[in-house]
């Protein structure tokens, strides 16, 4: 890094901390671009992560995690704090654009400074997106936000990677969705610190809140929380925001075990894209010659992998 | 490995082989959930890849894929090839019922010995579905299957990853999908060897051949074709398999380009898998140090992910 980049790089963060919207929107595009000034940037954060409070909502697509999110925005604006959204949609690009059309909606009900939403796609390279977002929350943070939500739009594997660093999960489901064997399946069970049925106004809430609790039971030590909201009725809203303050004054009274775990997720997911772009930089000559070995018949698919692997 | 458990995989393989339906479905579940024999049993198939032709189908959801592969399955048997086919949905496990659902459908009109479907979906960990779906195609090309479909139902990175182990993949697209330039975006241009246009009876397919080519020509050294079908009503299948023919035959005459592409496509999934099992495996001690010195400010996080990744 040159005098003048280093310079830069130390502007920016000035400005961020200064709480500036545009120098943290920088600052995010960066680290989702991966640009080169990305690790320097990230690498100039001495410490671990600080104060703000990070929420993973995860679920479903079609439960109404983005309406119960922006309630959550609402409800924690009106109470003065500095909220950040990172609405994360590992699934697909194309998505992304019409996630972030709604957002832009909520966000001109939300913009009085105080928050803060952006939304990330997958670009270019399996890792490259659980470091974007892994970074952009400690940006966040950096930036002075008390609650950082961080809202995916699926369950799949990335899903709850993404969430993995999270202090706290929300898993949000709906009645009908059919066997909530499934959720035990999809591995939203270990990842959720509480329950929120959304759209309890339709038919089979209560069956359904009975059967979470049946399945929870069953299987798990622990016991989260599960909650009946309609976020689009903005009912069961107060409940919610007690379950999430409980888990926040965990963190403020310095709960080592719940900050433990969002520091290793943070880590795990930062080390696997180190360990993926490693995989994927800097070694095609020697994939092309493994695979020249495989196709000759002198190794096997699995002995290449696991040399390449090193 | 003990003897009998060495037997019983050399017992499987063998059936396997002999074209027998169940052993083939075992192998694969055993790959599938990460069975303790997975391992042994892939270790012991010798050599790279046979003579099966790995076909990738993606493109966004909603596009009729799954349409499209049903013919191309009833086209190939009508031509008395085994045809075996994969549907990966790395986006949801939630989804994979439903896929299934129309899968087991299709399958009854398939179910004449020669065409085999299967349905696969993420669980538990980053880089397992990747694994398990290399090794089922692998496991399809050991049991004599001349076309491999391998079909996914997003376009995210985990659904580009998954048909890098293809020798050709196929982008469907559908007319009123939108700007185009979000499949350039998708990282759709970098792996298409063809474009099909799918529903082609609607509004706006002429016009959609029209852009792709142009986009294709601006971007692109190569030129891949680009196709008007509609998969229900039967349109376009004759040129959409001649083209596939044209394919296969690039690789029955030994095309090195492609059998490297596949191969090297294979490596680089199952070496991913191992980096991954690696970090996520057998370092608990030392992901809890690293996350306490981050903790103390000893260390940033991303100082903690670089020693992680070792």
């Amino acid at each position: 890094m040159t005098r003048l980049e280093r310079g830069e790089t130390a502007k920016l963060l000035r400005s961020l901390r200064r709480g500036d919207r545009r120098a943290l929107s920088r600052a995010i595009t960066m680290v989702e671009n991966d640009e080169p000034g990305a690790d320097a940037l990230m690498a100039s954060l001495k410490g671990g992560p600080g104060r703000a409070f990070i929420l993973g909502v995860t679920g479903p697509p079609g439960t109404g995690k983005s309406t119960l999110v922006d309630r959550l925005v609402q409800k924690y604006r009106g109470a003065d704090l500095k909220v950040g959204v990172i609405a994360v949609d590992p699934s697909s690009p194309i998505t992304g654009g019409a996630l972030l059309g709604d957002r832009v909606r909520m966000s001109d009900l939300a913009l009085d400074g105080g928050a803060y939403i952006r939304s990330m796609a997958s670009r270019g390279w399996a890792g490259g997106l659980s470091r974007a977002t892994s970074r952009a929350m400690r940006l966040l943070d950096e930036a002075g936000y008390d609650l950082v939500i961080v809202e995916t739009v699926g369950i799949g594997q990335a899903d709850i990677d993404v969430v993995g660093v999270a202090h706290a999960v929300l898993v949000v489901l709906m009645p009908g969705l059919g066997d909530d064997v499934q959720v035990s399946k999809a591995g939203l069970m270990e990842v959720a610190d509480a329950y929120v049925v959304n759209k309890s106004d339709l038919d089979g809430a209560d069956s359904m809140v009975v059967d979470i609790l049946a399945m929870v039971k069953a299987t798990e030590g622990r016991s989260p929380p599960v909650l009946k909201v309609s976020a689009l009725k903005a009912e069961g809203l107060d409940r919610l925001a007690a379950v999430v303050d409980s888990f926040r004054s965990r963190l403020s009274s310095g709960d080592e075990e719940m900050k433990l775990r969002s520091t290793k997720g943070m880590i795990v997911e930062l080390a696997k894209a180190v360990a993926l772009q490693r995989l994927l930089l800097g070694s095609e000559t020697r994939l092309a010659r493994l695979a020249a070995a495989v196709l000759k018949g002198e190794l096997s698919v699995e002995e290449a992998a696991r040399k390449l692997a090193g």
